[in-house]
């Protein structure tokens, strides 16, 4: 392990330089867009107006190398679990509910076991959240995935039904919602971290926690924007929702940080900033909310403040 | 080479041991169905009913290891163009037209041109079939991975909006369209044939043949049903849009095979029984079309007759 500590660009994953190539793509993409797309590569779904009315949010996700510990540890139900919430909880923020799933499972050599446990995470995902798995492709794909390695990704449609949301305005409130871990994010830096450390049974487990779903969350609360936070931390995440010229302000133990990501810190030797950007630190989800509509509980983790200098958010 | 000549599932690639494991997990999948899904996984495109009217089609595909040849000639925008035209071309059998698509990239380390290249054949594609590039998800999983490797996988939304279609009967005439090449099928076979073989300008131009969309093509015909050629071949998918009791009788050289067929079969020793059913050789799309519908310079290739024995298709 080096002197300085590990970070997410160290362990492989880039995301300065993808955000850079994207500006670049950004206009061959935006001409394929008509009058339909009221949203496109943009916060966490993309909206297409039906010719006869109505709005679908669409998103395509991955679960990144977290499917290396599932396969090290030789549970491939959480994965399936896990793609279909990631998905749902991407389209909630735009206030869809999902109608329906369809994955893309590739593999070196298709394994029975692996792939009907995955098929029911994903099926047991799907249902919970009233959403059909409508089909999948899957595809053998020797000399691109090792034997035993494989890819999943997972592509959603919902229909936006929510209320108009209040725009959001300086001193709304931040509500975050619970994580029950890494979720699916920051696993390359996760397994540089460990690397070496055998995976146990409270690893595999603390590791391998299927990815909660918020719709039912979203439901019962009144909020105006919500930010899922996924790759890119809670910093590369929060500024997703909040209009320019607004900055989010965190309150550092107003709520629970799983102990999942002070192992992390300590024994990659992580930086404040990179675990910031790069993990979900125990929100899952962040909603921004009127302060009259902050229902009892409601764990308050901040609030939305005129940005001052660069910084989009703020922790303290 | 093995004396007995060269076979897909040889290559790497088991479609029975799939249609094995997806006949155990079609239950598990038929549980998240409600009265939306007006087909699950079946023919080429999952079809949904949306609650204001209308019906989606929707379809996830992958290029498959076509890209190993695309990295091997450095050749990555025809890439892009292959998995939009491949979606484009399923949901169009359920007479859909595109809405939008969503893109999968994973690789394990972000190289900006390929990653450039292929949103600029995607983009293009999408344009040519009127179709938004709504969204995508880009992950960089090293580990996974091989340096220079990648995976690329497409998600498409269309509308049902053709006319409703007559029920295919005995008598029927099969109408191929023709293809320039594999489009994005049987490249672990072909490439297992071609082992050692350098890629010369020919042989590249040959196998990166992009995949032809049919989109226009399906518009100009007056058709029943049709069958996207693709992974299975002909005697894979041509029985997929033919009620049960039907065959089809296709007569061989009533069309072009282009000459990259032949170059497989002969140096891999490829039997015909494999060909027919890995390849399109030469039909890209086979519609059935009422015999009184058959317009001038259709290329008619078959037949739908009563099925005698086990076998779907009968090719003499």
């Amino acid at each position: 392990m080096s002197q300085e500590g590990l970070s997410y660009a160290a362990a492989g994953v880039d995301i300065e330089a993808y955000e850079r190539v994207l500006e670049r793509v950004k206009p061959l993409i935006a001409a394929t867009h008509g009058n339909e797309v009221a949203q496109g590569v943009g916060p966490f779904a993309g909206l297409y107006s039906l010719p006869g009315g109505g709005t679908l949010a669409a998103r395509a996700d991955g679960v990144g190398t977290k499917i290396k510990v599932a396969i090290a540890a030789g549970q491939h139900r959480g994965i399936g679990v896990d793609i279909v919430n990631h998905c749902v909880n991407d389209i909630a923020t735009a206030g869809a509910r999902p109608l329906f799933f369809l994955d893309y499972f590739a593999t070196g050599k298709l394994d029975p076991e692996v792939f009907s446990k995955m098929i029911e995470g994903m099926s047991d995902a799907c249902r919970a959240a009233r959403c059909a798995l409508l089909g999948g492709e899957t595809a053998e794909m020797p000399g691109v995935y090792a034997l035993g390695d494989y890819d999943l990704a997972g592509f959603i449609v919902g229909l936006v039904d929510g209320p108009a949301r209040e725009p959001v305005v300086e001193g709304d409130v931040l509500v975050g919602l619970p994580s029950n871990g890494l979720h699916t994010n920051g696993y390359s830096l996760a397994r540089k971290v460990f690397e070496g450390v055998s995976l146990d049974a409270t690893l595999s487990r603390e590791l391998l926690a299927t990815h909660t779903s918020y719709l039912d969350d979203l439901d019962r609360i009144r909020w105006k924007a919500a930010a899922h936070v996924t790759g890119g931390g809670i910093t590369g995440n929060l500024p997703r929702c909040l209009p320019e010229g607004l900055a989010a302000r965190l309150h550092r133990g107003s709520w629970k940080v799983p102990p999942i990501f002070e192992k992390i810190r300590s024994r990659g030797r992580v930086s404040d900033d990179e675990m910031w950007g790069t993990f979900n630190m125990g929100l899952g989800m962040i909603v921004v909310v009127d302060p009259k509509d902050v229902a009892h509980g409601a764990i308050v983790v901040g609030e939305v403040i005129r940005q001052a200098g660069s910084d989009r958010v703020t922790i303290r």
